[in-house]
């Protein structure tokens, strides 16, 4: 994926949840969270005590063209100083048995995020190291659960793939990327009178071919022709390539070889 | 992320889209594609052509739990011959200038596989090889394009992150996931009885200790506290942890040391 431009450049300004990695392990995953983040436009990152040390050049080098997000990231001591500024927090986990606490899809979680910023609040997510998960001292600190359903029989989303989900998310419940668009390729869709003369040169042609055959059903097979080209999105252009398709079978017709 | 049980068994059979991965290079890469798909419950893939042939050893041990996918994949020496028994296909790509063509985001896209699977339709998900993506001699055999509305200054999805999004978003149009439960520990919501008892106990207590004073601010004092208990989400729990805080407040007081 790359070189979509829609969504526009404001979008990915303004305030936004902050990621919170709790002991991460490999700088490598740093580096790819970071990727996920800022490609939905995340770039707010904390680190609660990296198990190597920070800066980590590990992270860099798989941060590449992230590496805005890993400038400005924040080292804390504990989890509770990394959350300490900030108003609400999502623990990103699997549903706990022992803690009761409101556990939201990441679609739900994310729109919640936006109503909290939307009232000039701060939110963060937490996510825990790689493979342990958050625990529960840390997911108590939280006000919800962000729990991705993933299939039961198969739950093995990395880091940055629970980063990444969570910031699509985010992107989706802030963007405004409308669900369905045409790319026209230098071109326009046909106008209605564009249609209907297209009809009347296949009508013609088709006539003098003999091709409405019988007579009694010519109609019905005018008509289906109409329908049909009123139901192909054509364009200006597929127009012109029927036209001079059209045109050519007379050629080879006055040819005649 | 893992151990997540909501969610019935029985959304992960039936129909389903069908991924295609043209021209994958890395067999790792076809594994973690594999991985993706499965944690949403997705487990048809066709290759078309895969670089390295097939069986790919390399894939295999990418895919770890997710080999059933593997096990039945389909290898297609061309996308035609791979996309031929299908009836509706997206192409995964950014958005081409040099095509007509719809372009949906992934939410779209899905919702638009599932009314389609509903009508028994066949449709498939085509990806392109992991540098280049999809060539336009494979985007022409696609109905429409998906297209992940990423950050224009930063778009590097990789292969099994673009599976992971679009299996994603299948999983989120068709499964039958609450947006928010509340995971109880081992206990229930405290009912309007507990509450208006744990109430009337705090306002004896409180009462012998003298803390609703003045007294002309008393009542507007326990109108606010039997409010703050309401707002609360208090399960059981909570309200026999408070009624235990009070006695030991009595107790300490009685000990008067």
């Amino acid at each position: 994926m790359s070189g979509t431009d829609h969504g526009a450049q404001a979008d990915w300004s303004g305030p936004q949840p902050v990621m919170v990695l709790v002991a991460p392990q490999m700088g490598e995953n740093i580096g790819f969270a970071a990727r996920a983040m800022w490609n939905f436009g995340l770039e707010r990152m904390r680190l609660v005590t990296p198990r190597d040390g920070w800066p980590n050049p590990a992270a860099v080098a798989t941060a590449s063209g992230a590496s805005r997000v890993l400038d400005h990231v924040g080292v804390f001591e504990s989890t509770a100083d990394a959350l300490g500024d900030l108003d609400y927090v999502f623990a990103t986990t699997a549903r706990s048995r022992d803690l009761t606490k409101p556990v939201m899809t990441p679609e739900r979680a994310m729109a919640h995020t936006r109503a909290l910023i939307g009232e000039g609040k701060r939110v963060g997510v937490m996510f825990g190291p790689e493979r342990a998960g958050l625990e529960n001292a840390d997911i108590v600190q939280a006000n919800a659960i962000v729990s991705v359903p993933v299939n039961p029989g198969f739950a093995s989303l990395n880091l940055a793939q629970c980063v990444l989900l969570v910031a699509y998310e985010w992107r989706r419940q802030t963007g405004e990327d409308a669900p369905e668009v045409v790319e026209m390729a230098g071109t326009q869709f046909a106008s209605q009178v564009e249609v209907q003369k297209l009809f009347e040169h296949f009508a013609q042609r088709l006539d003098d071919a003999g091709f409405f055959f019988p007579d009694h059903k010519a109609d019905s097979m005018q008509m289906n022709l109409r329908n049909m080209l009123s139901r192909m999105p054509l364009t200006q252009m597929d127009v012109q390539t029927f036209h001079g398709m059209l045109r050519q079978f007379v050629r080879w017709k006055e040819r005649g070889d």
